[in-house]
C-alpha cells in the first residue's frame, strides 16, 4: 500500500502528526510520498532531515498513491481532491481542528486509521462531482476548478445589491432567481454553503443536484432538487455590476459586459473516500449539527 | 383505447364536463366506464339516462382502462390512485377548480387532451410511491392506504404537544425529532405539506425520499433527502398521548399503548401519469408557486 | 419576606429540594407557605410531618406571597404564573430538569437565589401577557386561561387537514393564513412553540405580538410582529372539521357549528419574574439554543 | 402648502408625471420646487422652459417644502429620505415602476393625491431610523448615510467565505455570527432585505429593531427582535479578508486592518411619511407579497 500524504500548510497543528505518520510508515517499510509543500514545512521545522525529504518527496502525489492522506479540515479535503482529480485514489482526511464532514478522521486517530486501511478493513465510498463548463470569456476565471465536489455558487459582489439569475433545466426554464446568489450542490457540498440558506441535508447516495438561493427576494423561491442526469444552465442576466463565481471555494469576478453560460452536470468521474469500519454519515450530521435531545426548547 | 372514468363526486363542476365527455365518446365509439358512484351522480342529474348508465358503468374501472380519467383536484387524484393501485393504468388529472400538480389538465381541455390520447401523442411518467408496512396492531389504522404516492405522516393529535419519533435509516440512527410531528415524502408529495414545512422541492425523477419534520422543538432539525433505496423505520416513543398517522391524507390515531414501528420502502410499483406534450414540471411549478418577477420584493 | 412555594408534584426531582427549603426557611424563621399538593407530596413521602404541613398550608399561596416560588420547568411556571394570576407576586423559577426560559435557577442554588432576595440583591422584571376574550359559545373551552403569558394557538385537530384562519388587525384584514394553526405569541413565548414554526425571538423588553402560521400552505405567509397595542381578532372559517384552541398549553377542541371568535390584546396587568443579579436573557437564550462556535459548520 | 419635488432621473417614467404635475401646480398657483436635477431633466427633455425652470428649482428642495414628492421606487425613497434629513417634510412616494412598500401612490393617481393632501385629508406616520456611528476610521467609507431607514448590513465581500460578526447589546453579549453578513434592520427595513434571509415582518409601529444574520453557518442563528430602546454594537472581528459595511444601499469596503465598532440605536429624529385616506400597511403587504388564495398549494 502506498501513502500520499498532503495537508493545510497553514495549520500548524498539522506537522507534529504527520512526522510522527512518516516516521511510523518509515519503520514499517510502508511506501509513500509527500508533496513539496509538506516535505519543506517539514524540513523547516526541524521534524525531517533532508534525505528524508529526498526520499520521500514527489511532484504528483496522488498518481502513485493508492491511499491519499489529507491533513487539515473540510477545506483542505476539496483541494486535495482537486489535486488529485475525479477518479483518483480515495482519500482519507485527517482532521486538525474542528470535525468535518470529509475530514472525519481525529489527528491522534491517524495512525490507528493507517493500520486498518493496511489491514483491509476499510471501504471507499463514492461521490458526485459536477463538470462545470463555462461558454464564453471571463478574464477573472483562470485558475477555478473545472469541477466541484461541494458547490458552484454565483454570488452578487461585495457592494452590489441583488442579481438575477437564469436557470435552465434540460432546456426547460427552471426559474429566474432575484437572490444575493445561487447555490448548486451536490449531496456533498449539501451540508455546507447550501445548508447555510435552507437547503435540505442530502445523503451521498442520492443521484442529484441541489439549486438553492441566497437571500431570494421572493418569498416563493425555494431549494429545488434536481436529479444527477440533468443539465443544468446557469446565466447571470444582471448587466450593472460584476458577480462572482466559486466552485469548491475558489472564486473569481465576472466582469459586467463578460456574458456567460455556466453549465453543469454530473461528472463521469468521482471522488473517491476512504470508509473506516463503523463510520456512519448519520452520526457525522447528528455530531457536526448538534442534533440530540439536549438542544430541545 | 378503453378509458376509466372516476372523480370527486363532492365537486359540483365534475358533473357536466363527465357528461359531455361521455357523449363525446359515445358518439364516436370510444370504450369507455364510469364508476358506480359517477354514474350515480350523472343519473342523480339526468344528464345521462338508465340505459347509458347500464351500458358504461363498471365495478372496476382501473382494470379494464388504458387510461383513467380523474376529475377534480389532486385530493382526488391521490384517491384514484389508490383505486387503480400500483402499476395501473396511467391517470390523467383533469383539474376542477384550482390548477394542481397532479391534476393538470384543464377541465375545458379535455377533449382535447382525450383526442392527443387517441393519437398518440401524449406519454407516460413514472411516479416513485412508499410501501407502508406496520408492525404492531394499531385498532385506528384499518383502512390505510398500503402505499403513499405523496406522503406519510405521524402528527401528534390535536390537543398534545409535541411527540417524540425516532428515525432510522437502514438499521442506521439518524435522529430523535421531538417536533409535532414528521413527514415523509416522494418526490410527488415534495410539493405537498412537506413544502409547507420548508421541505425542498423535488423533481420527479429523483429516486429520493425527503423527511421533514413539522415544527420541530429544535433548531438544528431540518429536512433531509434520502436515497430511494434504503429502509426507513419510524417509531413514535412519546407513550402519553395518541398520535395520528397519515398516508396520502387518510388519517387513523395510534393509541398510547399501541407501539408502531412503521417500516417505509419504495414499493416495487408506480404510480403512472400521462403526460401531455408541452407539459412541463417546471411551469407548474412555477405556476402553482407564483415565481416570477411580480413577486419581487 | 414571605414565599409561596408551589410545583409540579409529577417531577420526582421537586421533594427533596423543596423539602431542604422549607426547613431552611423554618429554622431562620422566614415566613412561607405551601400549596395543598405540595404539602401532601412532602406528607406522602414522609419529608414532614402533619404538623407541619398543617402550619405552613395555605390554600392560596400567591395571595400573601411576596415571592412565589416554582419548582419545575417552563410548563409548571406557565402553571404558577396563572394560578398566581396577573399582577400577582413575582416568580422565582427554579428549575428541576433542563434549564429553561422562565425557571432559569437551578434546583442546587435554591437556597442561595433566596439569600439573595432577602439580602435585597434580586429586581423584578414585568412580563407583556395577552388578554383572550372569546365571542361566541364552545362546550369544549371550559378550563381555559383568560390570558397568555407564552401563547394562544389555533390549531388542527389531529386527522384534519389544513384550517383557515383569518385575522384582523385593529378592524383591518391582515391575512387569511392556510395552514395547520396559528401561533399568537407574545415575546416570552417567542421562544417556546412560535420559535419551531420559523418565529424571531423576541427580547422580553418589546411591546409587540408575534402571529406566525404552523405549516402554511402558501410560501409567502411569514411570521409578522404587530404592536403591542393593537386588537387583533382570529376567526377559524374552516367549517368541516373541529379545531384545537390552546392557551399557555391548556387546549380544548371548539366544534365545527361553534362560530367563534377570539379576541386578543395586551393585558392590562403583567407577570412579574424575580431576576438575580448577573442574570442575562442572551446568555440563557445562547444557553438553550446552543449557539456557538462549536455548532459552525 | 409648498410642495418639494424629487425622483431618480435614471427612470424615464418619472419625467412626463413630473411635467404634469408642475404645470398643474402652476396653473393653481401652488407654491413648488423642483430639485436641480429634475429641473435638468425636464429641461433637457423639452418639457418645461428655462424660465419655469429658474422660477421653481431650488438646491434644498426639503427645507421649504410641507410635503416632499418622491417620484421612483423605494429606493428612491430612501435617497429622498436622506437628501431630506431627520424630521425633514413628510415624504410622499409616487410609484413609477412595481408597487412599494414606501413609494405607495401609483403614478396616474399623483395629482389625486395632491388633491387629497391640499383638501388636509392625508395623515403623517412616523417611522423610526437607526443611528449609525462608527468608532475607528475606514477609508473606504466617505459618504455613508448617518442613519438608517431602511438596514445597517456587514456583508462579506465577495470572493471571501463568511465573516464572523460580533454583536452586544447594552453590554451584554448577544452572539457572534459566523455567516455571510448581519442585517440590522427597523421595521420599515423588515419587508426589504431582511425579510429574504429569513427576517420577520414588522409593522411600522413597533419600537424594535431586527438582527437578522445572512446565510449563518450555524444552524441555531435567528432572526431576533430587540427593543427599539437598545445600544447595539457590531464588531467584525474576521481579520483575513475586507468586508463590506451599508447603509440604506449606499456601501463602501472596510479593509482588514480597520478595526472598527458600529454602533446603532434610534435616532432621536424620524423620517415622515404622507398617508393617503383608506391606505392600510396590510394591504400593501398582501399586494408586494402575493398574499391570497390563489398561492396556496
Amino acid at each position: 500500500m502506498a501513502y500520499g500524504i498532503t495537508g493545510n500548510p497553514h495549520k500548524d497543528g498539522i506537522w507534529q502528526p504527520i512526522a510522527e505518520l512518516t516516521r511510523w510508515l518509515h519503520q514499517r517499510d510502508i511506501d509513500f510520498c509527500l508533496t513539496d509543500e509538506i516535505a519543506n514545512g517539514l524540513l523547516s521545522r526541524d521534524l525531517v532531515d533532508q534525505a528524508f525529504c529526498s526520499q520521500y518527496t514527489s511532484a504528483d502525489v496522488a498518481s502513485g498513491a493508492e491511499v491519499l492522506l489529507s491533513f487539515g479540515g473540510d477545506g483542505t479535503f476539496l483541494r486535495s481532491a482537486h489535486a488529485a482529480g475525479l477518479d483518483g485514489p480515495p482519500i482519507l482526511g485527517v482532521n486538525v481542528g474542528r470535525l468535518g464532514f470529509l475530514a472525519r478522521v481525529e489527528v491522534n486517530e491517524t495512525i490507528a486509521a493507517i493500520e486498518k486501511v493496511d489491514a483491509g478493513e476499510t471501504g471507499v465510498e463514492e461521490r458526485l462531482a459536477l463538470a462545470v463548463e463555462i461558454e464564453g470569456d471571463a478574464r477573472g476565471l483562470q485558475g477555478m476548478y473545472p469541477w466541484a465536489l461541494n458547490d458552484l455558487v454565483v454570488d452578487k459582489s461585495g457592494t452590489a445589491s441583488m442579481i438575477a439569475v437564469e436557470a435552465t433545466v434540460d432546456g426547460l426554464a427552471l426559474n429566474t432567481y432575484w437572490a444575493d446568489g445561487l447555490i448548486t450542490a451536490t449531496p456533498t457540498g449539501s451540508t455546507a454553503y447550501a445548508l447555510s440558506v435552507g437547503g435540505p441535508i442530502v445523503t451521498p447516495q442520492v443521484d442529484g443536484i441541489v439549486l438553492a438561493p441566497i437571500a431570494p427576494h421572493t418569498l416563493t423561491a425555494r431549494p429545488i432538487m434536481l436529479p444527477g442526469s440533468c443539465e443544468l444552465e446557469i446565466h447571470v442576466t444582471t448587466r450593472d455590476h460584476p458577480y462572482v463565481l466559486a466552485i469548491d471555494g475558489r472564486s473569481g469576478i465576472v466582469q459586467p459586459e463578460e456574458d456567460l453560460v455556466i453549465r453543469v452536470r454530473r461528472a463521469s468521474g468521482v471522488v473517491r473516500l476512504v470508509t473506516l469500519p463503523g463510520e456512519d454519515y448519520f452520526k457525522t450530521v447528528r455530531t457536526k449539527l448538534s442534533w440530540g435531545q439536549s438542544a430541545v426548547f
